[in-house]
C-alpha cells in the first residue's frame, strides 16, 4: 500500500504548522509539488523553509510538475473547474502509479487548511473514481488565513451565537454582510458595498514578512484597501488577501 | 506592561498544537483556568497534558476560577450572554489586576480555534472598555474542531467555488443546507431535516481517544446518531460534536 498525507501547513508563518503536520512530515519520502507559475517561487520557498526546518533527516525527494493551466474561456464555471480537476487527476495518477513506491509515503504541502478552497481532496477522489486505487490518504489540518487573519486583528469570527459565512469574492452577495469572510477575491468585491454600515478587517500575506493589516469602517478604508493592494501585487507578482466584514454595530 | 496570550490549543487531539502556539507556551507565567463544572476534568486534564507535554521548564503558575454560571432564564439569548460576559469581565478584571505581576506574561489555554465561539477576546474588549487597561494581548489561532471533523472525513469544508456557512444548533435553518457546519447543537437540529436529500458527516470527541465518527446520507444514520451522542454523553458526562451537512449531489 502507497500512502499520501495532505499536509496544512498554515497561512504563511512557519510557526503555524502543528506537532501533527511536523510528524507526518517526518515520515514522507516523496514531496510532489505543483508549479503554479507566478505565485510559485514565494510558495515553494516556503515549503522548503518548512521542510528543513522541521524534518530531522532529509532524505526526501521533490517531485515537481507543471499545473495543468485551467481553461477560463470555458462558459460555465464549474465546468471550468470540473475540466482542470480531471486534468488535475491525470497528473495525479501519474505521480501516484509512477513517482511513489510501494509501501512509500507521498505528500502535497497545501497552503492553509486543506478543507478550505483546495482542490486537492476532490482530485484525490477523481483519482480513486478513475480506477487509481492502490493507495491510501490522510489529511492533515492547519491555520487557515481565515483564522490568522482574525487573530491578526484580534477580533472574533463570529458575533455572539451568530453565523459566520465563508465565501469567494465572486460570490460575495448584500446578504451575507451580517458577518462574512471572503477568500479568493481578485476583485475587490467589496467595493460594491461602500454606502452599508460595515466593518472590514483586511490582511494581505498574512503571517509573512510581507504582512499587510487594515481595519476599519468600509467607507473610511476602502479605497486605501484597494491601492495598497494593488501596489503590493505589483510589487510581489502575486497577492494573497483575506477579509472579514460585519454590519457595525 | 502585562501580557495576555489567547492560546489556541486545538480540537483535542494534543498535536493539534502549533509551533507558534508552543513557543507562546514557553512565555507563559501564570495560566488562568476557567473551572466550568461537569465538563472540566477532560478539559483540564488536556491543558495539563499540553503544558507538561510542551513547556520545556515548567516554572509556571496555574490559577484556577470558576466560571459564573449563564443564567438561562434570561428572556433574551443574546442579553443572557451580554451579562454572562459582563460577570466573566469583572473576573478577568481581577485576575489581571491581581494575579498578574508587572511585565508578566498571563495566558488562557483556549480549546479549537480562540476566533469561533468563544467567549474570550469579547470579554477582553470588556475588560479593556471597563477601564482595566495597563495589558496587551495577542492572539494564537488554533486547529478548530471544524477542520479536525474535516480532515477526519477526509472531505472539503466547500462544495466547488460555494460558500460555507458555520452557525449553532440553535440557529440551523432550511436555507443552510447546502453545505453547513454547526457546532454547539445540543439537541440533534439535524433530525428536523431528515426528509432532505442530505449527507452528514459527524464527530464527537474529535482528535482524542474518545472519537466517534459517522457519516452516510441523514435519512440512514439519523437515528444511529442520536443514541450514540446520547450513549457517550451519559457515559463520559459531557459531549462536544459537530457536523457537517451538505446537499447530496
Amino acid at each position: 500500500m502507497k500512502t499520501l498525507l495532505l499536509i496544512g501547513m498554515g497561512a504563511g508563518d512557519p510557526e503555524h504548522i502543528t506537532v501533527q503536520a511536523i510528524n507526518a512530515l517526518n515520515r514522507v519520502a516523496v514531496f510532489f509539488v505543483l508549479d503554479k507559475g507566478q505565485a510559485t517561487e514565494d510558495l515553494v520557498r516556503l515549503r522548503l523553509e518548512i521542510c528543513e526546518r522541521y524534518i530531522r533527516e532529509p532524505d526526501y525527494r521533490v517531485v515537481q510538475v507543471s499545473d495543468p493551466k485551467r481553461n477560463n474561456s470555458t462558459p460555465s464555471y464549474t465546468q471550468g473547474v470540473e475540466d482542470w480537476h480531471e486534468q488535475r487527476a491525470e497528473v495525479f495518477t501519474n505521480l501516484i502509479e509512477n513517482q511513489l513506491g510501494e509501501g512509500e509515503c507521498g505528500a502535497f504541502l497545501l497552503w492553509g487548511e486543506p478543507g478550505l478552497y483546495d482542490s486537492t481532496l476532490r482530485i484525490l477522489d477523481r483519482v480513486r473514481a478513475n480506477g487509481c486505487s492502490g493507495f491510501d490518504y490522510q489529511v492533515i489540518p492547519g491555520i487557515s488565513s481565515v483564522q490568522a487573519l482574525a487573530a491578526r486583528h484580534r477580533v472574533p469570527l463570529n458575533d455572539i451565537g451568530q453565523p459566520i459565512r465563508i465565501t469567494t469574492g465572486r460570490r460575495l452577495v448584500a446578504e451575507d454582510l451580517d458577518n462574512v469572510v471572503v477568500m479568493l477575491d481578485a476583485n475587490c468585491a467589496f467595493q460594491a458595498f461602500i454606502d452599508e454600515d460595515l466593518d472590514i478587517y483586511w490582511g494581505a500575506y498574512i503571517g509573512t514578512s510581507d504582512e499587510i493589516l487594515i481595519a476599519g469602517k468600509l467607507a473610511d478604508v476602502c479605497e486605501q484597501i484597494k491601492k495598497t493592494r494593488e501596489a503590493a501585487r505589483q510589487r510581489k507578482g502575486w497577492i494573497m488577501d483575506t477579509y472579514l466584514l460585519r454590519r457595525t454595530h
